[in-house]
């Protein structure tokens, strides 16, 4: 039994459920919106944040929080397909990578750019703030053409393979995406990788999200976009 | 060979200090100000953030930086001493509560409260602001008050042994306590965890730490506070 609670906009459930896809691990999905924690996710965490696993099996029931711990339990659990590489120094890199994206698009993108979306779309609260978007736009561009200037020079982020740190990028910038923030146009190159994310199957469930009340951009489950 | 490039008062770089040293594992240290990096860090990465590992082994040279791809690489390398717990469902709940402490820490309080203690006594650029000031003595209040909920149920944050959480959350209240800005006279279990693993070995070198321009708070290294 394998159970993930997440919220479909969440840049940190999405890539859960794309580790849990690219390792070809079946899951339940239960939808769990930050404001308002189901039941059981309350009975686990005081301060619930971001996704969580349950995951029942020989190891025992194991329940775990946020990317970090799931990911990693994923790995260890689950190596037959992994989104880590197998030598040291390419792992350090991975998760170097993985941690800089996360870090950057939640301490300045996704409060800003993301946050505001989602209370205009969604939870209908507010109108945007200009100046945050603002902010949050002149952020994201930075972290663009820093991805866009690593995927010059390989396939993939952090080099020929795919790692759990393209999947971390990806997940962030799809949530942006579904909303038509991403202005590919400036980053060729990240747009190609972005393509070749796009088309594998363990984006294909992403790809299909609607929430209630919004509709996504016209390129958002464009594989050609 | 390997060598640390820290800043004394960055929490990440006290976190990787105290597993390197609870690993018992030697290093060589070079000052690195965050604001002010070292040209070798700015060969290897062109934003660094955090401390950087450089660790030449059999296993190669391993370049790692900030505490998930330090402390994870350190944990496969080096498993003789542990600092996260052996079974999966243990494992997932120290790395939540490693991450919960360093998200929490980075997004309320270090930009605040120790930012502007940094700024005024090291760096004298200004004077503290003190709504900033208010706001993260605010939000560190609510972290201590969860803590100290923790150390009533076990001696440790998720249970009875020492784990990379207990390690996280001392790193960033210590860089706090160097200002004397940690009331622990509200939080008593708390304090007793406290005091017991600022009494470990690993924890001899932070306590001789002192930055220049600044003196630390009297209870900063006294182990009977």
């Amino acid at each position: 039994m394998r159970k993930l609670f997440h919220w479909p906009l969440d840049p940190a459930s999405r890539l859960v459920r794309l580790v849990l896809a690219e390792k070809k691990l079946e899951f339940d999905l239960v939808t769990s919106p930050p404001w308002k924690p189901v039941e059981e996710v309350k009975r686990l965490y005081a301060n619930p944040v971001g996704p969580v696993l349950i995951d029942q099996g020989q190891h025992g029931r194991v329940v775990a929080n946020h990317t970090h711990a799931i990911i990693e339990f994923l790995e260890e659990q689950y190596p037959d397909i992994r989104v880590l590489p197998s030598l040291a120094p390419e792992r350090a890199e991975a998760r170097r990578l993985w941690r800089w994206v996360e870090n950057r698009f939640e301490a300045e993108i996704n409060g800003s750019i993301l946050a505001e979306r989602i209370a205009q779309a969604v939870q209908r609260t507010n109108v945007p703030d200009s100046t945050l978007l603002r902010r949050g736009a002149h952020s994201l561009r930075g972290v663009l053409t820093y991805l866009n200037a690593l995927c010059e020079q390989h396939s993939y982020l952090t080099g020929r393979v795919l790692t759990v740190a393209d999947l971390a990028a990806a997940a962030n910038l799809s949530a942006l995406d579904y909303f038509g923030d991403v202005s590919w146009d400036n980053v060729p190159d990240l747009r190609d990788w972005y393509a070749r994310v796009k088309s594998r199957p363990c984006f294909r469930d992403l790809l299909k999200d609607s929430i209630v009340g919004t509709k996504p951009s016209p390129q958002y489950a464009d594989l050609d976009f």
